[in-house]
């Protein structure tokens, strides 16, 4: 490893600790996001759940609504990544098996704690001037996310009019699926709409 | 009107009033919820607003629970009345304008204040443990008779496997479509996305 000067080794491990610090408080405030609501979360629970001071919490995010839609927008790239990665242990493009592993997986995107935690901001910006416009833009960006994935992983061919509707509607019944396991687990159900869905996805996209 | 008996011509305009101050409460209650939110909504705020005291509101409704769970039921049966009042001037049953006209209506189902005041309803749902009993039985019982009001305007046949799952696919996709115009009037994206649902439904409902 050869030699390190001291200012090199002081100042990389203070780098990983912050970006560390920056990490956990992320993931702390997505799962009390979907555990308490928005009232239930302030900055200052995050960090006592996170394990960090007050001080450092808000040096690494300044307001409530940064910490929030940071931590939305970290999680939601993170389970993005997750299902790009997917792609290289699919079925042939074009084959049906291959559209049931994609929209079951599209529609795991909105059943977990992270579209819990969403939902609870999107609500909260709905009656809140200040977030609205945050999280109307993040909601665009992690929106337009979701559509390029689904369009890669599906094979699906957007020049094709009625292709964009047809993956932008299965994005729709995917979250209002999530929705639908709000309050029950809605488990059984929503695999059986979601065997036929892929079906009727597999249909529209390949009959165009 | 012939010999009306005293005690009879005060009982019933007294028991017509009793309805219309329940009425006059229930749709201030629902267009409260959907403007402020749970936390903003209490009996008084709705008394308020509906130019009811106080009193006379908690005679009708006990409790807080009481009040918001039968305003956005009433509201639902109040909806799905009128889509079934649709039924009478549709293109003949299997047209594929029938089906368009059938999916415009029962996304417009989700897209209004009422669907607004439904979330959130359910959002506090799932965060109060007394509310999520109330409201899980409550969106079961509307989301039945959602089901049933659409399979009969879509004339679909439940008895071909997929159809049911079909039909339900489309409710949530009703529901993804509503919570995406929470934050932003998103009308225009969702007019390309049903008219082109509305073929791939009539496809599936057709193709079994």
């Amino acid at each position: 490893m050869g030699a390190v000067s001291p200012a090199r080794g002081t100042k990389e491990p203070q780098q990983e600790r912050s970006r560390a610090t920056r990490l956990k408080l992320l993931e702390a405030a997505v799962s009390c996001l979907a555990e308490r609501g928005w009232s239930g979360s302030t900055v200052s629970v995050v960090a006592e759940r996170a394990g960090v001071s007050r001080g450092a919490a808000q040096h690494h995010f300044r307001t409530r609504e940064d910490l929030f839609t940071a931590a939305v927008e970290h999680v939601a790239e993170k389970r993005q990544g997750a299902l790009k990665r997917v792609a290289h242990n699919l079925p042939p493009a074009g084959s049906p098996a291959r559209t049931r592993i994609v929209v079951e997986e599209l529609v795991g995107l909105y059943t977990g704690p992270l579209f819990r935690a969403a939902l609870h901001l999107w609500v909260a910006a709905s009656d809140e001037e200040q977030l609205r416009e945050r999280v109307t833009a993040l909601e665009a960006r992690v929106g337009r996310e979701a559509h390029r994935t689904a369009v890669a992983l599906l094979d699906a061919d957007e020049s094709v009019p009625g292709v964009r509707e047809t993956v932008q509607g299965l994005l729709d019944m995917a979250r209002g699926l999530g929705l639908a396991n709000l309050l029950t687990d809605d488990g059984g159900r929503r695999g059986r709409v979601v065997s036929q869905w892929a079906r009727n996805i597999h249909m529209a996209l390949r009959s165009e």
